[in-house]
């Protein structure tokens, strides 16, 4: 144990400490607050006795502590400090970003903290989501089209992540938050000073039901290097990212190149060939191993990998269920409505073994007909 | 033997006779004249004597024999029937359709003759040869787009192939005159009467250095079948079918599906996905295992499974030299340069076996680096 501690002791406040001390995405940094946790990691660097390289990344921030101003400060905004501990924390996709970081890829390294700002949890919202990202200087093709696509996928109870930047980004959140359904904007910048200024309006509105979040302190301004930064994180919390528009060189193919890293699909939508701004999209399909999509149904199927039946938008729910195997639907019929019960007894009543029960739920989790509370299953609520 | 014969009893007099007597792409027909050859059949079914399914398929019309007639009257017009043992037959891409026609592949049963309007050799035109195909209602981005992949895969020496229709298929023949490139139209009419009558200027201009070719006599009408059994030779015909724009239910996407059943590279040119004359593309990229391209260089990527070291425009056979391996640099340079040698010999002096030595000769054919006539192997002509 080191002597000392930032802040009032907390875990909250070592991060708040270390978010500010050190540039989120540092991959050294996760590894050591995994070993030691961030309160005694916090504390050693205060101290000026942390392991050489990351003292040399805090340099003299390290002498600063204004871990519970800040705290206050973004409280005060109605902005929150959520970690592991947090219950909105996303723990399901975080865990694979930190399996890939730990298995040596480098752009996988997970947040320690996320600022966030907005009502809903964190972790409700990206359960079932998709990345729908690309160029900020779209054409009113692409603009279209993210709209349209996020708007389906939104109907779905799919929440739309994005960066909040002009172009695609917007237009996607647009497209989620105009058929009323929240949508999540990852920022290289505070929450409390949405970037660009000139889509602050729908940034706001999307905290009404959705949410803007980011690793970087409120104040922080939006950096290049940030930017990259965030990238990782809008690819790693969504189940799959759908490029938009892109040119060859773009940001948004740097979303798509981390969702590769992280197994997750990767889905383009095709533009004339003759604009450069499906130039990174055609590349991603020649290439990338994207899928090609055009409809918010092609999206759903690629990230549900459950075959074409749920791809036609006519087929909900309900027909969803229709579509099942003999097996998964005496599963679905194992289920309790209310109560989450474990896999263990829902195999019992299904008369399937605790691995194909698994299986089973875990598809219909994909389909949205169950959810999984603390290891336990129980019918999907059907109020979206 | 059969008692009497069709016209003067030649192969061309039979073929002539069959084609006008049995329609153009019947399987039975075909098997029956690889086992006993078209003079036996004609003079069978002329007779009555043939099998009881092919004298119902030829009806009354076995009481006719035009086959004189039509011959002397196509010769007058400047039209050739040839046949399997014509100089200029292309035995090479119709082996292919004749293996899958023989493994049970309905769809690809190989023409028993071509009638042929221009000078060039059909066999020079088609050895490499890309297909280009789509909607006859085609926008102008298509129509574009296939103008210019046309011109880019001609300038390269690859001769374009399609169906003379409106829209993708005249765009493509229009993309290669325009460079003063020959290309073919496979028509499903006579091609004394080029169909349909808005393309028959460019229809007549391809005959200069290009060809027209059918199954169907002088004279024939197209009719609704003919498209499908013409669409067979176009993918037939070509080393690679590209779709440029293509509506969900499409002719274009016919000729893809008999590509794909021949293992030829089918490719999709990517449009806006709110078009639904790109639904045809977009379905082929998601479902058909299409390539999607975008440029010339893509297309000759993919039909010459070279490698990216031959899609950049700017690489032209110099580079494509420059990239190959040691092994196969080795093969080219014991290629003779005028007089063609048989694969011993160019193993022998190239230090490698035959198996290895063939390998490397193919993948430098499908770089128009070497030659194969009659079986031995030389340089290619730089003359392109």
């Amino acid at each position: 144990m080191t002597a000392g501690a930032v802040g009032d002791g907390s875990t909250l406040a070592a991060l708040a400490w270390l978010g500010r001390t050190i540039e989120p995405g540092n991959r050294y940094l996760w590894a050591y607050v995994e070993d030691l946790g961030p309160v005694e990691v916090a504390a050693q660097l205060r101290a000026g006795d942390g392991p050489q390289r990351l003292q040399e990344s805090a340099g003299a921030r390290a002498q600063n502590d204004s871990s519970m101003f800040d705290l206050e400060k973004a409280a005060a905004k109605g902005i929150r400090l959520i970690e592991p501990a947090s219950p909105e924390w996303p723990g399901d996709p975080l865990a694979g970003m930190a399996r890939a970081c730990a298995g040596g890829e480098a752009n996988a390294v997970p947040p320690l903290s996320l600022w966030v700002r907005g009502r809903a949890s964190l972790a409700d919202l990206v359960a079932r989501s998709v990345a729908v990202v690309g160029a900020r200087a779209a054409t009113a093709y692409g603009m279209h089209v993210a709209a349209e696509l996020a708007a389906g996928c939104a109907e779905r109870g799919y929440t739309i992540i994005s960066g909040g930047a002009y172009g695609i980004d917007i237009a996607a959140h647009r497209g989620a938050v105009a058929n009323g359904q929240p949508t999540v904007a990852l920022l290289a910048c505070g929450v409390d000073r949405p970037y660009p200024a000139g889509n602050q309006k729908m940034l706001e509105a999307i905290t009404r039901d959705g949410l803007l979040a980011s690793e970087f302190p409120p104040g922080s301004a939006p950096m290049r290097q940030r930017f990259l930064v965030r990238n990782r994180l809008i690819a790693g919390l969504s189940l799959g990212t759908v490029v938009v528009e892109a040119a060859l060189r773009s940001g948004a193919r740097s979303t798509a190149a981390r969702a590769r890293e992280l197994g997750r699909p990767v889905m383009a939508v095709p533009g004339p060939v003759t604009s450069a701004l499906s130039g990174g999209c055609l590349q991603l399909l020649r290439e990338g191993g994207a899928i090609p999509v055009g409809t918010a149904a092609h999206v759903i199927d690629a990230i549900g990998q459950i075959g074409d039946d749920l791809a036609p938008l006519e087929s909900g729910p309900v027909l969803a269920e229709d579509a099942l195997s003999a097996d998964v639907r005496a599963i679905l019929e194992a289920v309790p409505v209310r109560r989450p019960a474990p896999v263990e007894s829902i195999a019992q009543v299904g008369a399937s073994d605790v691995s194909r029960a698994l299986a089973g739920l875990t598809q219909l989790e994909l389909m949205g007909l169950v959810e999984c509370i603390d290891g336990q299953w129980r019918r999907a609520r059907r109020s979206k």
